[in-house]
């Protein structure tokens, strides 16, 4: 398992509540892939969103992604964390 | 208080150590702006590194990092977050 970042652009504007319902189509289905979404932050401004999670792979959090309707291109996987 | 995700790029190949240097340089002057770095993540592939933090403003943040000798433009408020 490892830990990935990834970031979505264009959600300008996007309020809590459509967060928070992005965030649980993703942890519906997530188990398919054995992927975790752990957090998920969003700048309403710049219309920029990030999301934490841990899984087999990249592509496994991509695809929950893509059939939770918010494809990214951009997920980076993390090997080193300092808290 | 906000939130914030600022994103580094360019540090390809570095490793756990340095991160962790890097991180201990910002936690040695956060106070000085009532900046707090919470968490950091590297992908030493891509070279990018996200930093989570709270704090009053970007500005500080983004103050903090300077000093700290790894300025970045790229940081984002978050007032909006799910668990």
């Amino acid at each position: 398992m490892s830990r990935y970042m990834d970031v979505h652009s264009g959600f300008v504007g996007v309020k809590a509540q459509q967060l928070k319902e992005a965030h649980e189509r993703d942890v519906a289905i997530e188990a398919d892939e054995g992927v975790h979404f752990e957090r998920a932050w969003l700048d309403p401004v710049s219309g920029k969103a990030f999301c934490l999670s841990s899984g087999p792979s990249r592509e496994a959090v991509m695809r929950i992604h893509e059939r939770a309707g918010h494809p990214t291109a951009e997920v980076y996987e993390l090997p080193i964390e300092v808290n």
